[in-house]
């Protein structure tokens, strides 16, 4: 059992921290810049909360659950603790990583034991302890150095949030025509199904994959966005090239 | 129960044939230019099979399931039986429409009941032949007219297949890197689990909607191809634009 102290209360901070405080860790402290968001989720995990990272009080680590973006600068502020972030891409010297390979929101229940934590920390001691909070809460850990962790997380991206972003545009067009999305969502799941057994590559269907380059042009043609004509060719000339 | 024939013996083919022999209809023949793709289809029937369109039998309709671009010349070739085929972006005059909103791939088992099936027929009569026989094997049947189903089909495009071409993009990336894609499958299930409670937009997570700007600079730069270096600037502006 450790004592951590969490910075961050968005969607990763919420489900991290309410699975560790699951398995028996304790939260001591949860910070947050949002005043409303720390309070929050510090009263889900029964502890203290703060804005401010000078009054930050002692803890076996820190761990760091915020933007890509401003996680060196809140690092650059803990002392004589050891921390590690959350983030797949992001490098600091001396900062452990504790990255999970999923995607959360904060209202959707998943189950974390299936998710993959990449773990890494310079100091082999550090790196044990976060492998052991890692396994205390998930079934799926693995020690992950920086390079094999950016490549997991730029696949991650693809896989995950461009995908989404497919899921978008497709919703975007059946609104324009008042059709419900709600009529896509067996495909939505069948896609995601398939690739469970089979390889994506083998996986593929449709009009790239058929090679029906009339439908292809006709369905440029629908598009009204320019965007999303250069998104359509550019992923179609990928699906022509594998055939 | 209705006297069919069925035209192709690919993935929808296959899949169209089995449910509907199991929902009690007979399939009478299978064609194919493919002499084994028919006779392994057609065994399964239990019926006929052949490659020359010219020797066709008679039955209460005929079910064109092939690529989009080889549909209107063998539709051409069918003289005094009403017809229909499965395409979802295919127009031909006098053609019916019996277009399975899903991805088929051939030795992947899905549920046929749940998927949405688009139908209409310049007749009535035909139509509502072709509403029957697709109620009897889903229970997700829709009357819908011809541009609401290409615009149906576009959507499915960017949700099925080019989602799709994101996990192979994904895959990719990995086994460059020695990594098993095995550690992307949680995520992928749960990217497409959570817009079954969530519009796709409030699903969205990662760097560009967190508008982590250096990390999105550092993940163009690892990647290699300048395809996917466009692919990836394209859809990461589209996610920054919807914020």
């Amino acid at each position: 059992m450790k004592k951590i102290i969490l910075i961050g209360a968005g969607n990763v901070a919420h489900h991290l921290g309410l699975s560790l405080f699951g398995a028996g860790h304790q939260i001591i402290q949860v910070i947050s810049k949002t005043q409303n968001s720390a309070k929050g989720l510090a009263e889900k995990l029964n502890t203290d909360f703060g804005t401010d990272i000078t009054n930050i009080k002692r803890a076996d680590f820190v761990l760091i659950a915020i933007n890509d973006d401003t996680i060196a600068s809140v690092a650059a502020q803990i002392k004589n603790m050891p921390f590690a972030h959350t983030s797949g891409s992001v490098s600091i010297e001396n900062a452990g990583v504790f990255y999970p390979l999923q995607t959360f929101s904060k209202n959707i229940f998943l189950n974390m034991k299936e998710v993959p934590f990449c773990i890494s920390a310079g100091d082999k001691g550090f790196e044990n302890t976060l492998l052991e909070v890692a396994k205390s809460i998930s079934n799926n850990v693995y020690q992950i150095d920086e390079n094999h962790r950016k490549t997991l997380h730029l696949a991650a991206v693809f896989a995950c949030n461009f995908s989404n972003q497919m899921y978008c545009v497709a919703e975007d067009l059946l609104k324009k025509s008042d059709l419900d999305f709600e009529m896509l969502k067996p495909l939505i799941t069948e896609t995601a199904n398939k690739i469970k057994n089979l390889s994506p590559s083998n996986a593929q269907t449709g009009p790239a994959k058929r090679n029906d380059l009339e439908t292809i042009k006709k369905q440029i043609n629908l598009l009204e966005d320019d965007d999303l004509k250069a998104i359509y060719n550019l992923i179609t000339a990928q699906i022509l090239k594998q055939k």
